[in-house]
């Protein structure tokens, strides 16, 4: 702004425009989200999940990213201090919300203790075309119960639930798999250092995009992509890195059904490498498989898939991803695959954290505006969007 | 906490807790909040005014309440700043969002623009028992027009949502006046000063539940309460105090019709002392009263009432209140007035704040935790709160 400029008077009033990285929703697309929320949310409480809304605050150290004297912890949330001094943060999930929740009623809650949520989340983040700082997330989770049928239910709601938001058989497919094949391989491989598991696994997370080339380059030294970008790597002995290959390809037949999976990789474990944990594992997915056979989940809505690990630290079991499968194009008509729209697993660490008592958890967790953009997409979503009638009043009028 | 506890290990854990002034919302009450939500959307919607969500983060500066420079703008709201410097802000109600938008994309919308929202709002307050820093509203607006058959809109819309959120008829009221009714009454009476109008305003507000004594008090010298706290008057001059309660008593008689509040207002503007912004308030209200007359607006539903002024500032035209009238009673039987529930009005000058060019605007909210509270407390809204049939789900288990 120029001196000139600054010295007329309306260079006082304030500009009108919305904050970097946040949006204005309206209209069409918003009645749409409201649509898979209040459908998914009709999924939910028929199977018994009880609707919680936490506060859009926590205290910073109940989020569990920071340390409680940090200076001023806004890494990646938006924080600021009460006017008693304690930093609070906008929540960036509804999974920390509900761990908090849990420990402070556990005495009085059902158990397990079946919720779901739905709401904005927010991310201090570096926002870009089509990243936004705030963004609607819809969760479902069971705290306190260990049984791999507790998973098998969310997995089965969670196929329902995005089969009512409008996606058709063949459309979407929840891939599952458990973290402890991987700590069973590491175990057997000696691989002690959690950070250069953490590494492999997120390299492992890469699977889908990379290829087996990519991942082997970063389980050992490193990658470099094509923008000219270097990726450390995990630095795993090259005897575990073909182990790892070796698992991943026993699962990698067509058309395999779960309990196929299953075989495939237990041929794997036979040779030695997945360790007690995997062992573990494999028992849990086969009890995965019976129950949600049991429930009537077709082979098609729910694969077992060695490649998914997902990347956050805090899982501890079964891991899920669904994964949009429909064509969709953009604007200009140009084929774009959404890829992930949500995922989730068990999370059995993250109660004990304020209470030391063991609390085992999972949960599946969709991200509705992206979902809603998927349909978008596809041409779907919009033809029903619209609501009834719109009265037009004629006043009558003398002036 | 002492020495000995700090250095025990599990001092280290988080304490599970809501920040002070949040609350976690759940199961039955929840339901009951979203039903009302989605049954006024749905009326909403019939009139043909469309979803629009803002972010939860505006600029500080649009918000409107603070100078750019101040040096931290949380009074009332929760400010951060973001990584630019810019300050940001919760919003504290859906009206200054709607004003801000408005001006961004005044170009390209409908005329008039007509929208709803609803979400939570934040309030940076000292927290209390009933009194959350966080809250949900419900709000309808029109920007665009300055007939007054944009506020009977309205009005005659808030009254459907109310009776759609689940009160019959009876067990609430809007009541409706104009603002321009005091400013003539002010210039008339020769009072010029904005500090000294508002407080004469909010001595005003003060009718239901002070009364004509206390009232007057306020309106000259101020008034001690029964707690010892004093409040300042509005030290209006003696003559100027009668001929305000000569005019809040002109329409005191019982019983009457929109338009016999008028005629009664109306006789005391003949003796002259409702000034020429008087004559132009009458006016509009009498065309208010033929729009909701026109609409099928039952006279018990909204009545015209000289007393309702509204605290905020930002009025520049009519005014509603929307009123419980049901009975209430809290959970150990003892008889609760909610009072009101909602509100709103005209607000000329907020969208010109962004664009110097007058954009006029009406508008109703109503509090949706509020009114869940109140139908809850009339022992409504529980019963058919509870959705469909649990499905128990047994699985085939064999370890």
């Amino acid at each position: 702004m120029t001196d000139e400029a600054s010295n007329r008077p309306e260079a006082s009033a304030p500009k009108a425009r919305a904050p970097r990285g946040f949006a204005d929703r309206r209209g069409r697309d918003l009645t749409a989200e409201r649509r898979i929320v209040a459908r998914v949310s009709e999924v939910y409480e028929r199977w018994g999940f009880e609707a919680l809304e936490t506060p859009a605050f926590e205290y910073a150290d109940a989020l569990g990213k920071f340390l409680p004297d940090a200076d001023r912890p806004n890494e990646g949330v938006f924080a600021l201090q009460d006017d008693d001094d304690q930093w609070m943060a906008l929540r960036y999930d509804h999974t920390a919300p509900l761990a908090r929740f849990a420990a402070q009623n556990w005495e009085t809650l059902p158990k397990p203790f079946r919720r779901y949520a739905y709401g904005p989340v927010w991310r201090n983040e570096k926002p870009g075309p089509g990243r936004f700082r705030e963004f609607w997330q819809c969760d479902a989770d069971t705290v306190g119960s260990d049984r791999p049928e507790a998973d098998a239910e969310i997995i089965a709601m969670g196929c329902e639930g995005l089969r009512a938001a409008g996606l058709a058989a063949g459309q979407a497919v929840i891939r599952v798999s458990n973290r402890k094949l991987f700590d069973g391989l590491f175990d057997a491989g000696g691989i002690t250092d959690p950070m250069q598991r953490l590494t492999a696994l997120r390299a492992v997370d890469k699977y889908d995009r990379l290829g087996v080339e990519g991942v082997r380059l970063l389980l050992g030294e490193g990658r470099l992509d094509e923008s000219g970008d270097y990726t450390k790597g995990a630095n795993l002995p090259a005897s575990v890195i073909s182990a790892i290959e070796a698992f991943l390809a026993s699962a990698e037949a067509p058309g395999l059904s779960r309990a196929g999976v299953l075989d495939a990789v237990s041929g794997a474990a036979r040779s030695g490498f997945l360790g007690a944990a995997g062992d573990e594992a494999l028992k849990e997915l086969a009890a995965i498989d019976r129950a949600l056979t049991a429930m009537g989940v077709a082979q098609d809505d729910v694969r077992f898939d060695p490649t998914i690990v997902r990347g956050l630290e805090y899982y501890t079991g079964a891991v899920f991803e669904a994964e949009l499968l429909l064509d969709t194009k953009d604007e200009k008509g140009r084929a774009v695959r959404f890829g992930s729209i949500g995922g989730g697993g068990r999370y059995d660490d993250l109660v004990s954290r304020f209470t030391g008592q063991s609390t085992p958890a999972t949960g599946f967790s969709f991200g509705v505006s992206r979902l809603a953009s998927a349909l978008r997409a596809a041409g779907r979503g919009a033809e029903d969007a619209t609501r009834g009638p719109v009265v037009a009043i004629v006043f009558s009028e003398d002036d």
